[in-house]
Parts: structure tokens; C-alpha cells; sequence
């Protein structure tokens, strides 16, 4: 049975340890870290297998752990990613926004083939993803466009310059249209769906984003077209919040879980 | 450099061992099989690195392989898979069609628990199966709408006892609407997506089934919409046919090279 090591004990991080401790994930957690002790401590107490609460990241992967799965932020994956996989550990990303520094990417990715180990990339809160990378070489243009509740856009680095105001938009409407670099600058909060997707298919600087706000929705809805020789694809998904945590959607945790499930498990593996 | 046997040398095991023979595939394709020696034989004419062609499907396996890949017939895997498997090779499946039937799946689920082995299914010629599988525990419905040319359905077993003239569909038309499992009986060429689908999420007695004649398109389109607690979603891909075989979808090729790249590669892997 492997043995987790888990950074980021948040809300993400506490959903990924219950998986664990109830046996959806076939695993055992055996060390913890989070910047800020007394989430790890709060997360321990909800547990019924306890893991050891290590002292700083370094500990997570120098321990006898089989996998780390980085629950926390970008500035974790950026920091710590090279030394897990020195230290000869696979490691599961949360916060894909983090490989969208081209060096950063570089690096990860040289330091799996150099050391035979793995990153793995949950598709997140998207669908098709699967698709998207098999076609990557035939790919003519990828268009992702997300339809968010005006609230949910609230505090986007974007109104800084852009002086809209959110409360009288009272019918769908578009908001920005640009690359996937520009939008991961202005609307941080759409990162890793952005990210993930540029990193499956054209990149961060050929990848359009189109941001709709939408007064009338309770859903995160992300739809993606991408065109090419291979024929065309459309994937929508109308994501309902986590009810625990409504910044994040259910399919995001719930795509972690499965990827760190099947990692864990030897059996038939469904899907590309 | 992992070592690779090739189980069926028709159009899709040419191109698989074609994206090996080029690099595409950093791997070593060391042995092939065909029931058919002639096909065999053509297919390592067109090779640079001459594999090795075995005299039956055993040979593959027990040789010091890898990974076999199965590009050959639902009956190959029924007959062959569990032998693979306990000569301890992963396996790669096409047919996954093959797994619909209940004993098949779970002697081979059982054999990967027990040998420690993977059995891997590509994504085919749909897209969204990262989500739906990660979803799998919270759906409620899930309903697979193919639309082809009237062409493409002639000959399946459906029109034996339902006596529709495809030459006098003039505009898209519903004429199959029922569960996977009956749609596989009736139309066996839409097997494999109906198998991967079905088998993903609601298996083939809960996931539903419609298949639109079409007489205005030239695609093979197929469009996934499934709801559950996690919100909806909805994932539709309009696929070229391949040039060398216009029964199979390019999509179906490429996601074929593209999981077996990623079994071949440690590296970062991208979604679920």
C-alpha cells in the first residue's frame, strides 16, 4: 500500500485526507505539512488513521513516503517540487498554475526523466482533457470560456485597470477576451483552469480565454472548443461549488481524488 | 527503454507500431503477432527496427516484453488477456468492448489486484471520460448521442428486425434510442465508445443510447451529457475518419499513441 505525504492541509488537502482515511483512496497517510500548524493539527483531529505532523516540507519527502500530493499554492509547487522529486518521490500537483513559469515547467519536467519519476496533473474542474492532449500536435486553436456569477470576479486584478462595475451587470456578458497568460494575470482566480489547459494543448500564449459574467448563475461553467485536423471538440462543464469550500469546484476535488486513487491501485485504467 | 509487443498488425497496430518505429513512442516494439501472417509480415516491411514475428499469441507474452498492446478483436482479449496478464506484462486494450461482458472484467480487474499488474483502456474516439470517471460515485444519468452517416450504419444488426430504408433518410433522424447494452448487441462498429462510456460510469444497462442517420455530415460525432450531484456535463466531438481507415476516427488512433507514450514516459502526465 503506498504511503502519502501530503502538503497543504486546507480545505482541497482535508477532502484529499478523508479520501484516504476512508479508504476511497487505497493508501495510507502517513506525514502532513502546512505552513500554518494548527491546520495540519485541526486536519490530524478529523482523521481516523493519524499521520505525523512534520515540522517543515523537507520532512515530507526525506520521510519513507511513496508520493507527495501538493495541496497548497503555486509558491509550494515552485519551492519544493524539485527537491520531492530528488528526494525520489512521484508527486501529485494541485496548483497547475505553477507550470505555466516555463522554467519552472523545464525543470519539473527534465527532473522526471533524469530521476524516473512522475508528476501527475489532475484535470481539474474541465472535462476533455484526455482528448485535448492526444490531438496536441494537430491542435489549430483552443478557446476556453468561463461563465462565473459577477461576484465570483470580484477583486480580479483585471478591475484595477478595467473600471466595470459588477453589481449592474444585469444580463451575460463578456468581460475579457485574451491569451491564457494575460487572463492567469487579471483573473487569478481562474488559474489552474487555465493553466492546465494551455499545458495540455497550445500553450499559455495561443490558448483564448473569454471570461462571461453571468447574473443569473449559481454555477462555475467552463467550456472549451478546439479545432483542428483531427476534427473539432466542445466540452462543457457546469460545475456546482464545493459545498465545504464554494471557491472550488466539486469536480476539481473530485478529479484529485480519482487521479491519486488510480496511482494507488493496480487494476484496469480508464481513459487516456 | 520499455520493450513492446504488438497483439494485431491491421490498420490501428500499423499506425501504433508506425509511432513507436519514428520515436513518437520512446519504446521498443520487439515482437509482433497477427492470425494472419501476411499482415504481419507487411507490417514489419514498413518498420526501420524489424521486430521479431512470433508464431502465436503466447509467444508475445512469455518473451521479455514490457507491454502488449492489444490492437486485434474483442475475442483476442476474452482469450488472451488473463495469459498476458499472468505472464506479468501490462496490457494495453482496444477492444475494450470485450470488457462489457461481466466475467471478462472482473477476471481481469481481479488478475491486475492479485499479479499487480495495469490493464490500460484508451479514451477512443470520445472525449470527457477524465471527468466522468471522477464523477462516477454522483451521477444520476448519462446519455451518449452518436450521428453518422446513413452509409456507416448499413449492414448492423438492428436493421435485421427493423426494416428502415437508409438510402430515404433525407434529414437527421433518431432511429435507436435504448441502453448501451442493447445498442452494443444491434450496432456492433459503435461498440468500443458505447463499452468505454458505459464502463467509465453507469456500465451499459443504466447509460442510454441514441443514434441519429445523418445524411448531411461527413463526421462521426459523438456527444456525452451526464448529470449528477457535481452539476452537468456535456462533451461533444465531431471526428474526421482516419485517412488509412475510414471506419475508425483519427481521434481513436491518437488517443491510442498518446496513452501509450504516457505509459512509456516518466514524465509530467497531464489530467485525470
Amino acid at each position: 500500500m503506498k504511503r502519502i505525504g501530503l502538503l497543504g492541509c486546507g480545505s482541497i488537502g482535508t477532502q484529499i485526507a478523508i479520501a484516504i482515511d476512508t479508504g476511497i483512496i487505497p493508501a495510507k497517510l502517513t506525514h502532513i505539512f502546512d505552513e500554518d500548524k494548527e491546520k495540519s493539527v485541526s486536519l490530524a483531529s478529523k482523521l481516523k488513521n493519524k499521520p505525523e505532523i512534520v515540522e517543515n516540507v523537507h520532512l515530507l519527502s526525506s520521510n519513507p513516503v511513496d508520493l507527495v500530493v501538493e495541496a497548497a499554492s503555486q509558491d509550494a509547487v515552485s519551492d519544493n517540487a524539485l527537491s520531492i522529486l530528488q528526494n525520489r518521490k512521484d508527486l501529485v500537483i494541485m496548483s497547475s498554475g505553477a507550470l505555466l513559469d516555463e522554467s519552472v515547467f523545464e525543470i519539473i519536467s527534465d527532473a522526471c526523466k533524469e530521476l524516473k519519476k512522475t508528476v501527475y496533473l489532475p484535470s481539474g474542474a474541465i472535462s476533455g482533457i484526455d482528448a485535448i492532449k492526444s490531438v496536441k500536435n494537430e491542435l489549430d486553436s483552443v478557446v476556453l470560456t468561463t461563465t462565473k456569477h459577477p461576484n465570483s470576479l470580484k477583486g480580479a486584478k483585471f478591475f484595477d485597470d478595467f473600471k466595470i462595475n459588477l453589481d449592474e451587470i444585469n444580463e451575460p456578458s463578456t468581460i475579457f477576451e485574451g491569451t491564457a497568460s494575460e487572463a492567469v494575470r487579471l483573473f487569478p482566480k481562474n488559474i489552474n483552469v487555465s493553466a492546465l489547459l494551455s499545458i495540455s494543448g497550445l500553450g499559455s500564449h495561443e490558448t483564448i480565454v473569454k471570461i462571461i459574467a453571468d447574473p443569473n448563475t449559481t454555477k462555475n461553467t467552463h467550456e472549451i472548443t478546439a479545432r483542428g485536423k483531427f476534427g473539432q471538440i466542445t466540452t462543457k462543464i457546469e460545475n456546482v461549488p464545493d459545498s465545504d469550500n464554494p471557491r472550488t469546484s466539486r469536480l476539481a476535488i473530485l478529479s484529485a481524488i480519482e487521479t491519486i486513487r488510480s496511482i494507488c491501485t493496480s487494476d484496469i485504467k480508464i481513459g487516456t
